[in-house]
């Protein structure tokens, strides 16, 4: 059965939200235009106001509605620390645990030599501006521990290098409240490679 | 972490979506804004045609954008038949199995006393008159073999008896390629209940 245009446009639109295949396209059109027209609106309304103010910040690239981000303007944070990540939803997720005091830099992604994303599309060059002629002392990149992540990871610590700031790596090893016996190995032999010295 | 208005706005926006809970919404608002920034403007302005675009069909309720549906101004199709089943999704889910060349009725969802839904919602009053002095011959309640959808259905067997009609129910039993070993014990006592002769 053949949607009308307006209808099918919908659902192609919807479609441009990261992990909504073409039933849930539907489902979701659907929805909104038979029980939920206000929240329909209101989304229209948000994505408009949202794409006109929310821009990146001009030192760390993270989203923000200010030329600073919040991070970034709060003089409460430690200036000597950056921590790399490949997205603004990673500072979130950090931020969230608490522990860290520091800045950041949000990267675009992660290398993809197969996806043809090298290391101008991630926006290096600004990172390299970002950390030269200040008080940074220890880089810490937080990339995903993933094939893309690992290699990411080690690229700029060798690109870095020469800046003489120290270079961290966040730890691999088994998640807290995981099961020693259902890891896989690869998290398991990292484990025991960043094992530390106890009491 | 606190977002930024817009951004905070638009990741409550998007949990109007269904399925939507808010650690998605924020992993959608950021890709929109961080690489997804023309989607999001196709979205915002697909969604505002079709809020202006997209109402209801005069006749059966489905969704369209002309005063009636293509189903119900095709005169090809059987107006002695009448399916009445609970969203527009499921119209389109019965014209994809190709078997059915009647019309339709679209109704509000299904009888939920418990969330406060009653005939009233479902639009029964407009059933009613859509049925009433037309040359229908067959009703066939499709609503969803739920506990909720089969008490509509008896609800809605009862209210137009009077009518003269034939009122049917789509079958329930086993799904085709399923496996009768894994069946639950109420679709296996419905498909021997619907047990049909052969040859």
């Amino acid at each position: 059965m053949k949607h009308s245009p307006a209808l099918a446009g919908l659902i192609e639109a919807l479609r441009a939200l990261p992990g909504v295949g073409p039933k849930s396209a539907q489902r979701m059109a659907f929805y909104l235009l038979q029980s939920g027209r206000a929240g329909a609106k209101g989304l229209a309304t948000a994505l408009t106001g949202a794409l006109e103010r929310v821009g990146r910040c001009r030192r760390c690239r993270m989203l923000t509605e200010t030329e600073l981000c919040t991070i970034c303007s709060n003089t409460q944070r430690d200036a000597s620390q950056v921590c790399v990540v490949e997205s603004p939803a990673d500072v979130v997720a950090i931020e969230q645990s608490g522990g860290y005091r520091g800045r950041y830099f949000v990267l675009m992604g992660h290398l993809s030599p197969l996806d043809g994303i090298g290391p101008e599309d991630l926006r290096v060059r600004e990172l390299l501006v970002r950390l030269e002629g200040t008080e940074v002392e220890e880089v810490i990149l937080a990339t995903n521990p993933s094939v893309e992540g690992e290699a990411t990871a080690i690229y700029l610590a060798k690109l870095l290098k020469p800046l003489g700031m120290r270079i961290t790596r966040i730890a691999r090893g088994l998640p807290v409240g995981g099961d020693l016996e259902y890891a896989d190995e690869v998290t398991l032999s990292k484990a025991m490679e960043g094992r530390r010295e106890m009491g």
